[in-house]
């Protein structure tokens, strides 16, 4: 892609209305436009970050076995009044009348749609257990959206619903997903940590958020930094090596300012372990057995004949908000680095063109060349002198710049890693570090 | 997939509420769930057919240089206020009071905020030609919702936007468009028709509706069969040869019954070349100048310094619909054949299972075997008698089987392409057959 040819609507001024950095970043760099207040468009920088998140969630999901739906982002009330919860929810959920005042909502979250879709689909045992997911927008219709779209009003989210015959399955079951959730931070390159958690209006017995690191953080961190050498790679998706995960996992202490207290924090993690930090929430897990499906009425017939009720668990992760918070563990020092599984080019080509067009022309070449290779590449063909077009792409945080001005010469190509120390090499080489 | 544990519910019964083939057979296969009037559910099969369109859909608009962002689904009443649409458009729209009292709405279609978009990123003539498009969840509240996902309230559909200096532009970029739909509807296997059409409450002086022939279809269709030897191959993605493809076929007749003249007819086509049939509606594309830039003041800088309202164009293709179009037009004779582009799976193993395991069990090996190439498979592992599997997958309409009963001996394996001759083949063949 030509950068003068891309629909990114950059601007040098720090946008007024944003009070943190990811919120900053991407209107600078045109990745969104607010359309009203927390409503976002996601312009194709944005768009193609999100949706490599998306797809890097949907593999890890894939890949424990999970399969794919999709629910509509308008429901009925009726199935929330089933469950209960139509009257507790409050004015964070967007109610809406239709044309024959039939009262809809916005989905804020979708354990009573899936449910109805569970209890209408299966009747026995055989189907479970069972995890399906989907990823659509949701509404919260928030009092003060701010931050972006961090705390938008519609947002992108994963969400996926397990189903057990009884406890201890169940429980596998929110082991997986908890499995999944480590694999995809990590792919994502974030280190997360899991943290026991409030259950909140989901409601349940156990809960565990996912946090990754950001110094901007929202939420203040206390953890034994050792937790981040458990080593995830070890563990297969069986039931007992899953459950060593988990027990692995619980060995270190970590928790979020609510629940934190220093004398236990002294007396169960060494000074020199001792990790004291901040982060952003990014997923969210819940097991919740009954909660949803005794009224609602969604059982299966047992091994034994008999009718039971499905032990449920939710499991979400914000794919929206991700955006946001990659930015905020990524943005040191004024410089952007985008993690390479979710950047949206492999490498830009950054070449001055002040005083002629040669370093254009050579740029169009390797372009091409790299195009060939199946790399996706951004030439940076806009007029405008090396020094802003350097502190343009310190925002775009493309990882690899092709810079092509005094240093690059026959052979040897100025080639950088944003952090790192310019190389000046050929292009084999370039090629071949960013095939791997 | 083992069918056994894929979570699709199969129902024998031909639901009451169903009057049109696509969607009974959709709610027979399990592909879709209703939630409410209008409003659908998609389950693992029909999602992941949804998701191949989509695909395709997209393939062929990053083909042509359009570039994909997403715009929300909730948009402000105000940009509608400023178009002067947004009393104009009735009933239809879902208009929406958030917590603020603000008035909101879920957008039926998306001309006010993508020219929000552009008036407020673009000043200069030199980002264009543009074209930018999304694929997202829209809402028109029909009074009367039917047919399923052929005539529902909450849509997926992909809508695009063209921005041009000039008509002359504007018609190139129109026309690259209309290529763009022939492709995408050839790639989906189905034969479409480009029908001059009236622009309706979209506006403007130039449209075409695609339509895709089924026997069922809403629209009947009088044309030159001659149109579909247009060799769309042969047409590139410059000016001058568009420009021919549009000519082209608009050498052909081709009308709906509204402006169907027997006369005309018989005097523009000889009656070996006349085609009766039906059709079905799955693409409109616009060509309305500055009908939306006009009012809300979407001008950019020209050449020569003065600010000139951008010319526009949209165009439309119903995503969710166009699975049911296709089942409108490939079920036939009881037995439904999805193309391939688009079947949720490349082939089903059916395996007899009545009276041993060993056909399940060799079932189970050629599935690991085609899983290994890299090939999609379902096994039909599912307990119950070959004729029960076969009227099944009838409706599942995976368009090649493998069948393991008494016909299939040592390496002579039986493999059948719906609606032709079954075969005994070695398993290296069929590999092949698939790959291709």
């Amino acid at each position: 892609m030509l950068l003068s040819k891309l629909f990114i609507p950059i601007t040098k001024d720090l946008p007024s209305e944003a009070k943190i950095k990811s919120h900053q970043l991407m209107l600078q760099t045109g990745m969104i436009k607010q359309s009203s207040a927390g409503i976002y468009s996601w312009l194709p920088l944005g768009f193609k970050i999100m949706k490599k998140i998306e797809k890097i969630v949907r593999e890890e999901q894939d890949n424990i076995g999970a399969q794919e739906i999709l629910m509509p982002t308008i429901q009925s009330a009726d199935i929330w009044k089933e469950s209960g919860r139509y009257d507790d929810y409050g004015e964070e959920m967007l109610r809406i009348s239709d044309r024959q005042n039939r009262e809809m909502l916005y989905g804020p979250t979708n354990e009573e749609q899936i449910t109805e879709i569970f209890r209408s689909s299966v009747k026995s045992y055989k189907l479970l257990p069972q995890i399906l997911y989907h990823i659509q927008w949701k509404f919260r219709d928030e009092l003060r959206p701010r931050f972006g779209v961090m705390r938008c009003r519609e947002f992108f989210m994963k969400d996926a619903y397990s189903f057990d015959l009884n406890e201890s399955e169940a429980v596998h079951s929110y082991n997986r997903m908890f499995y999944a959730y480590l694999k995809t931070f990590q792919k994502l390159g974030l280190k997360s940590i899991p943290m026991k958690a409030d259950t909140g209006p989901i409601g349940g017995d156990l809960s565990h958020e996912f946090i990754i690191l950001a110094e901007t953080g929202e939420s203040k961190i206390y953890a034994d930094k050792r937790i981040f050498d458990v080593p995830i790679e070890n563990y297969k998706n069986d039931m007992i090596s899953l459950k060593k995960m988990r027990d692995d996992f619980s060995k270190f202490y970590a928790v979020t300012d609510d629940k934190f207290k220093q004398k236990d924090f002294n007396d169960n993690v060494k000074k020199s372990n001792q990790l004291q930090t901040k982060g952003i929430e990014v997923g969210h897990i819940f097991y919740f057995g009954d909660k949803y499906s005794k009224p609602m009425n969604c059982a299966v017939d047992g091994k034994d004949g008999k009718k039971t009720f499905v032990k449920m668990g939710s499991y979400g992760i914000g794919v929206s908000r991700l955006v946001a918070a990659i930015i905020e563990a990524k943005y040191v020092n004024k410089k952007m680095k985008w993690p390479k599984s979710v950047s949206p080019f492999d490498v830009v080509i950054i070449p001055s063109v002040t005083k002629d067009k040669k370093n254009l022309e050579r740029g169009m070449k390797i372009y091409s060349e790299l195009k060939k290779q199946g790399i996706d590449v951004l030439l940076d063909d806009v007029d405008e002198n090396l020094a802003n077009k350097f502190n343009k792409h310190d925002l775009l945080g493309i990882p690899f710049q092709i810079i092509l001005g005094s240093k690059s010469e026959g052979n040897k190509i100025e080639f950088k890693e944003i952090d790192k120390e310019s190389q000046l090499i050929e292009i084999k080489k370039i090629i071949n570090t960013l095939k791997n």
